[in-house]
């Protein structure tokens, strides 16, 4: 799947499938390379989003104009060592393509990224033991990396130059195969005392619940994101059903479900509003493709439940945000 | 019930009934009267906090040291000006018993206090429309004023002087006849984009909520706060309990009723956890004073539901943070 465009081929450069991470409107204030080397006109930014069934890659100029993408399958079970040496295969082949060399890298996942391993990341096997930024950084040839997880460097990317832009506080929203938050402030995406600010997937839903994240278990997302929905249909609905495939079906039974899943998301995103106030709410995530019944349920709860009811507007990068913000962080990465 | 002790009498200053808002360890690195005029010595700083059903002012020395303070009641229904007056004569006789001039003014109180009123204030009649700052600049003779709602100034106190000193992000949560909470970032307390992050008594309590913030409805505050549990306690128990009865009292019906209380809270704190991810949590507020039925009910939850679960304290200031806060605002008002 990979792409590359080449730039003064007379290719049109690419531009992360419609998704510019910049325009001009939003440059940094400072234009690019600022006091950057003299070569930096062949500098490139690598973004990584290694997700649990597969990684994005992008190539950016120092100016974040998209150059050239890959996405390749993650292969979760094959373990941390085969997943580092086929995205790093990737990437330079990517790099290779492009016309420069690597300046900085930007890498995000799922999980906590810290600097001796992924902590809440079950999906990806030996992952929890993975020193991210120093692989990176090893198997890139450069010391300028940051690491972040994925909704945050989503929320950043939205922060930066999507729909987030000028607004404090901030909260982007990411509801699909998981469900999480990346809440800005003051011109930054929190961190928490831990790296874990904006997990919501761990909400509890009930007083009583039973299983919570002492036991690996995230109440929310486990009913309302992708896989948990999946089950909850087939319960109901007595076949194989994906989430994508409830909230397009018509029966009763499955509009039912349908409207107790986004009347509980909706409940959990007013109560993160009540708890931040901010000024926009942006969302992305799988589930923002059924369009119009995931934001009418969250506008109505919003307005009824926050006492300044927020706005509420898509997310700029639908689902390929982490890309974008591992971009993000490159540029960070290579201004430190 | 105005008490007023003089520097320099020979009496000891009497310090906020035994909660120093400062002590040598956290005193502002630059010192108290910094640029100030050369008449600080004289200088005093007021503190009022303007509650539902009563009034507490305390005046402390430039660098924070409580000289006096005095409790009156609001007399809500009496209506603004009439409670107005009063606090300006209770200020006024506070300063002159202090052998100084008041240089500063904090003013906190519930709701969102905002140049043009105060919104989301029921409890005081016609408060709505009261200009704070500018009545407190008038009535006191000075243009430092600073206003801020009550629950976020006793988080800037726990956070400058308490139980959140060095701690980021911090939560100082109020619980008794209101819940809300405070959250601290980067030194600062969380405004929102409309002063109203951390009213978590607006919470939703379930996805199907009949009633919520855009009918003046406050879900979990009418719940388990303190007129919410006494209502419900009367209902159960069939006679007049407040809630630090029911809490004392050990009859099953009682007990059931504490319990089921104490999980709902807890349920909320703990997804206000997740959310923010805090290094700690200080608790303030009249509910505890039933003790450790609230910190185990809260510790239990925090560490079966939080990824990281963040330390749980007692607010320095159990229930005169708001106070405190006043004066840390008329601190940072003289300085501005």
């Amino acid at each position: 799947m990979t792409e590359v465009r080449q730039p003064g081929t007379g290719a049109r450069p690419r531009r992360g499938g419609g998704d510019p991470p910049h325009d001009g409107g939003d440059r940094p204030p400072h234009g690019s390379g600022d006091g950057a080397p003299q070569d930096s006109s062949a500098g490139r930014l690598l973004g990584i989003d290694i997700g649990g069934t597969k990684i994005a890659l992008a190539v950016s100029t120092m100016d974040g104009m998209v150059l050239a993408t890959d996405v390749l399958p993650t292969g979760a079970d094959e373990g941390a060592e085969a997943i580092l040496t086929r995205l790093a295969a990737a990437g330079h082949r990517l790099l290779a393509g492009s016309g420069g060399s690597v300046v900085a890298v930007g890498a995000v996942g799922p999980g906590i990224v810290r600097p001796d391993g992924v902590a809440l990341s079950p999906n990806i096997s030996g992952w929890h033991r993975v020193r991210l930024a120093d692989e990176i950084a090893t198997r890139f040839g450069t010391a300028r990396v940051a690491v972040d997880n994925d909704v945050k460097a989503a929320g950043l990317a939205e922060l930066r130059h999507g729909a987030l832009r000028g607004t404090d506080p901030g909260l982007f929203v990411s509801l699909g195969t998981g469900v999480a938050a990346a809440i800005t402030v003051g011109g930054r995406v929190l961190v928490g005392a831990h790296g874990a600010a904006g997990e919501f997937g761990y909400d509890l839903r009930t007083p009583d619940e039973p299983r919570a994240a002492a036991d690996g278990y995230s109440p929310l997302e486990r009913a309302v994101g992708g896989r948990g929905v999946a089950e909850r249909a087939a319960a109901v609905l007595g076949e194989p059903v994906t989430a994508g495939q409830l909230f397009a079906r018509t029966d009763a039974a499955a509009r039912q479900l349908a409207a107790e899943v986004l009347a509980e998301l909706a409940m959990h995103v007013a109560n993160l509003c009540i708890a931040i106030d901010p000024r926009r709410v942006a969302v992305g995530g799988g589930l923002t493709g059924i369009g119009a019944p995931l934001f009418d349920a969250l506008r109505a709860r919003l307005d009824a439940a926050v006492p300044f009811p927020p706005e509420l507007v898509p997310a700029r990068f639908r689902t390929d945000g982490a890309l974008h913000g591992a971009l993000a962080l490159a540029t960070d990465a290579h201004r430190s």
